[in-house]
């Protein structure tokens, strides 16, 4: 039988939940499309799934391009030697950064919404449009706490977060009864992933062990929500450090 | 090693919320402690996962009694033969009815309130006191698209169900920290059990397959909580068919 | 032509909310009942207003008793001398504490339920039976924070307040539609009333001018519900002070 | 005294949320300014306004374009012959259209987008800039049901109000305490206005007697919000009319 594909879009840093919900869905036996804006990070985690014996791809994509999304569709559905059409579907580009909100430039809050939410409508809609026909299939969407909540410092997020969430709200309407099941993670606190070590080692040394979320329990959870049985589908999940005030 | 314990509190007929619960965790090797107000049917859960290889003991319990509730702690806090302490308990007891609510009777009032809210109070009251000293453990609550939106003829449930949800997230905020991991499931649709099955057959008919929530997929969700690791803790998730409208 | 009628329920010290209800009440012209259950505060409520040359009647309530709301009701519809049957309904009553939640006592979680979400059931059945008929009339219920968040040591006030909030959404669906204005008015933040300043002094002193919310704005909101345009209801709606963090 | 300055974003028909709510505020002795990006119709609301003895200009803006935007606020913040610098800002401006997701194309997705979100936070962010230093002022949205809920054909809408919603959100947690009132005021039903009339007029007949919402109540409770008093704040309040189902 031919290998069921998946393709993760917004894969950085090994430590980071793109690359963790890629060598997820490889472990179980898909081929990984490994989509990122930096060619060294996902040859990286390509060759990673690939060096333990799984099968993936890297495709250099910049999901806020309409033309390359709709390439990186294109190369999903074509079954290719051994595996077959995707039928799961990561969104999970983003940015994120403190910027006090009356010096925000409007170039920055267009860029934040153009990789988050935007990015996503595109993924989201090429997603449906080739998975609808077939009548199955999953697409998850990442989401934040800032996707429920504007907090000072964080508008540009909050509004291409919330964005997003409502993107992954109206395709679950429209089309969960056609047999697509989106789902939207809410990741509520800090990740212990490359981004934040680099960026904050002491913050993440504060935290303690286990007090940020680590990528491979993140990554589980998004396997979970792709098993689930079509009478009982999750639409929206949140999921924190069990030390994170909310 | 002892086998792990589990509580459920609710159950009922074979093909319910309650009684899968009781069979997922049985299957994963946990000793389980089946409570539920009438003995016949506690009884039938019990004995069919002994009858399976598991083990499990059926516990005669009003919810809405403080003695009775905390009898039954009691009972699943002792460490018996091969079995240790418990550190699940799934609180799912609840009834349902519409009702106009200018003919809804005060008594009537009172009494959904205390099936599926006082009694919820109570079993994660006695959780809590009997899970913070030991530093871990999981406590799940049911809930119902009810405990987000009140409509008209169900304000007697969704009172009841949203004062549940406040008490599971109370003491999400409070234990979390402390390694007691909270969740509240909200099932939102018509479950496919013996209570519906029974009562509107056509209606279960005309949903069509998988039209229903699914005992079983239920139950794998409570599982896969269970499971999670402390830093991806889950507080509230959905489930709903993937037919269903929301 | 008569006076138009209010009864608000849950009234005590005049510096309270429930007290300046009904001030701004009568201001307006209405003919008050002033529901609540201690004898010489509501005396006082209701000399004050007809001091100032409104009208007000006292009327001894426990709003968790059915017979007495029931009787409170029929002297409410009940036209009398220069006043029409009630139109207005507020339903004000609540108590307050923090409680760590393994200390919670059975009784004390029922007793939070039974002011705060079993009386408001009994209020708002007995204004939906009493308006209905009529077509017409406004039934506003006071909320907190509480009713949309369970926090620690909040649990028992929490699931109260979300309760009654699912009792006025209900309510708000089923009778907007005949006419009736239910609404929902979540006041987030401590109340510059005498409950606080003479349980708090010090804290309230550390807010600062306006950093509690005054007990007149907050009647304003009420009055302007009830003013509203039947094209344009509210059904909720947040109050807070301008420094209260959220 | 010199009058006090309104500015609103977002006009265009004389029946239509924008234009009322200039005339609302005009009504109370505002100097208005009345941004649009349509001459004709701005010109006959600011027209509409002077002809009653109030005060009104006309300012074509494309709230798209920062640079309008900011020239618009360089216009409301200077005081004039009689009239103090702004201290109300409200932002009005959306596009709506039904569009199935699969065929929504990429442009109109940001357009939406670009019209009701990124517009909101430029006007948003120089109202903040221009306010804050002034310590006082009132800052209101105009939201949807879209704000808070994503449904089939309405993606783009919803993004784009939902993340104008944080926007809002965010600048109220931000500047609230520093003495900027920033309201967010959801708008769920059909307005009664030129576009439904003229778009659709048996779906406005069909409702019935105020079965749409009225452009001056909904123009009433702008007013009202800024009216209210800093103690008690409303930073979310829905409006529909009494007939609609929610």
């Amino acid at each position: 039988m031919d290998k069921p594909t998946a393709v993760v879009i917004g894969v950085g840093a090994e430590r980071g939940v793109g690359a963790a919900v890629c060598r997820r869905f490889a472990r179980e036996g898909c081929h990984l499309l490994v989509a990122g804006r930096t060619q060294a990070k996902i040859d990286q985690v390509a060759g990673t799934i690939e060096t333990s014996g799984g099968s993936a791809e890297a495709v250099l994509t910049d999901a806020s391009q309409e033309d390359q999304v709709i390439r990186l569709f294109d190369r999903a559905m074509q079954p290719g030697a051994g595996r077959a059409p995707a039928d799961v579907v990561v969104f999970n580009a983003a940015n994120n950064k403190r910027i006090d909100f009356r010096e925000l430039e409007a170039q920055l809050f267009e860029d934040f919404w153009r990789v988050a939410c935007f990015a996503g409508f595109l993924a989201g809609r090429e997603a449906a449009r080739r998975l609808v026909p077939l009548g199955r299939g999953t697409v998850i969407f990442t989401g934040a706490s800032a996707s429920l909540r504007g907090k000072p410092g964080y508008a540009q997020f909050a509004a291409a977060k919330a964005g997003l969430r409502m993107v992954a709200q109206s395709m679950a309407r429209d089309y969960g009864p056609l047999g697509i099941h989106v789902a939207h993670v809410i990741i509520d606190g800090g990740i212990d992933g490359d981004r934040l070590r680099r960026s904050a080692p002491d913050a993440v040394a504060a935290r303690g062990e286990d007090g940020l979320l680590g990528v491979e329990p993140i990554a589980e959870a998004y396997w979970q929500i792709h098993r689930q049985h079509r009478s009982a589908w999750t639409q929206e999940i949140d999921l924190r450090p069990f030390k994170e005030p909310f």
